[in-house]
């Protein structure tokens, strides 16, 4: 058997998430009808992260396995050419048999959009953050105090079914873009709404609705209900699986 | 009367263009709806450019005379509230009464998005050049050809009904950004599909399906039927309108 990677791309605005589910259209079906449809064989998917209803992927890495011979390049062509335009296949190789799209990665990058003015082309990329100023100092300073080892249960969807909510973020910027602030996160792993729970929290803070120093305290906290709303699912896009 | 500018964002995606027209949904149509829906008045907008159909806009101006005393804030800020999601308003001002959207501009700048790889998330964004690698020195060389003042009629649609198609480009640029090749270029005026057939030149020299020499016997030749296809609508960005 073969065991095989591809990187993907998709647009998360009309689906459900990766995951197949019952309610609706996933990525992760649409890739297996596809497969099926390239390979004529059931073939079964791991993805590296899980995203939700709403989130964008520039680099999902997944992979299967496989007893067919298809050329890997023909491969990434013939699946975007059977894939909805909302998903795109960037790349396609062979990996060593034990290479596991998600147990193998050491570290993930995710992006974190907000849009600064009332925006129509990046409506379904960005949250608009109403028309308040935000004091990004201050969310410059959030954003390092969880740099390096720390359990983020506060930032932790509280169903997440996870025991060990210790991660190690090894890089975290804020930064202007045009009329977009952009949030970048690199981190050995990622819990359960996570991202968008620190950004939700941020900036909170950086509309001076909640002080900074509650964020030293919600950290602390180890308690979900401690922190800010999330951040809408549709201003974060997995960027990159480290491996 | 008053006279009131507005800057407009839009995704042109699944409209017919600015122009009202009978056999869908333009913009023009939308932002006049809105305004009478506002302003409880029949206004007549005027626009900088009229953008094609699937053209995107991220800095169109319009204006308009109006009775009404809104105040122009709350009127950007109602409009958003009526329009639809890819319409937005970013900004309203009061101006001259001899100011005119189209006649009073200086220059406008366009931006056209070429996409390196094949893309889910900038597919209404930009223009996928196949798997093709891209000369980008000769595309640079081509750009630099036309700066300065050039009879465009090369690369203006044949029905575009005007007469004088001297145009005084002040800048053009090819400029790498991620996985795309962007094309920005300012002039005072720019003929109907210009910049498009421009980028579609181009884009047959940069491939090498004409060679280099090519670009300057268009230029000269003075007939549309010289030059390179179209680039398609979705790439073209109106940029900004300097007045």
């Amino acid at each position: 058997m073969r065991n095989i990677k591809l990187v993907l791309e998709y647009d998360g605005t009309n689906y459900v998430g990766w995951q197949i589910q019952p309610n609706g259209p996933s990525i992760q079906e649409h890739l297996q009808k596809a497969l099926h449809q390239i390979l004529q064989e059931d073939v079964q998917t791991v993805a590296a992260g899980r995203t939700d209803a709403g989130v964008h992927a520039r680099g999902q890495v997944i992979n299967f396995k496989t007893s067919r011979s298809a050329d890997t390049q023909t491969l990434a062509k013939s699946l975007n050419g059977v894939l909805p335009p909302e998903i795109v296949v960037l790349s396609a190789e062979d990996v060593a048999d034990n290479f596991h799209a998600r147990y193998s990665a050491k570290a993930r990058a995710y992006r974190y959009v907000l849009s600064l003015q009332p925006t129509a082309l990046l409506r379904n990329y960005s949250w608009y953050v109403g028309g308040f100023i935000l004091n990004t100092g201050l969310m410059r300073q959030c954003s390092a105090l969880i740099v390096e080892e720390h359990d983020f249960t506060s930032f932790c969807k509280a169903d997440s079914g996870v025991n060990d909510n210790r991660c190690i973020v090894e890089k975290t910027e804020w930064k202007q873009e045009g009329s977009t602030l952009v949030f970048e996160i690199v981190a050995n792993r990622f819990l359960y709404g996570m991202v968008r729970a620190l950004v939700g929290t941020m900036v909170e803070i950086g509309r001076g609705y909640r002080p900074f120093d509650d964020f030293q305290r919600i950290l602390a906290a180890h308690d979900r209900r401690a922190a800010g709303m999330a951040a809408p699912a549709k201003g974060l896009f997995l960027q990159q699986i480290i491996y």
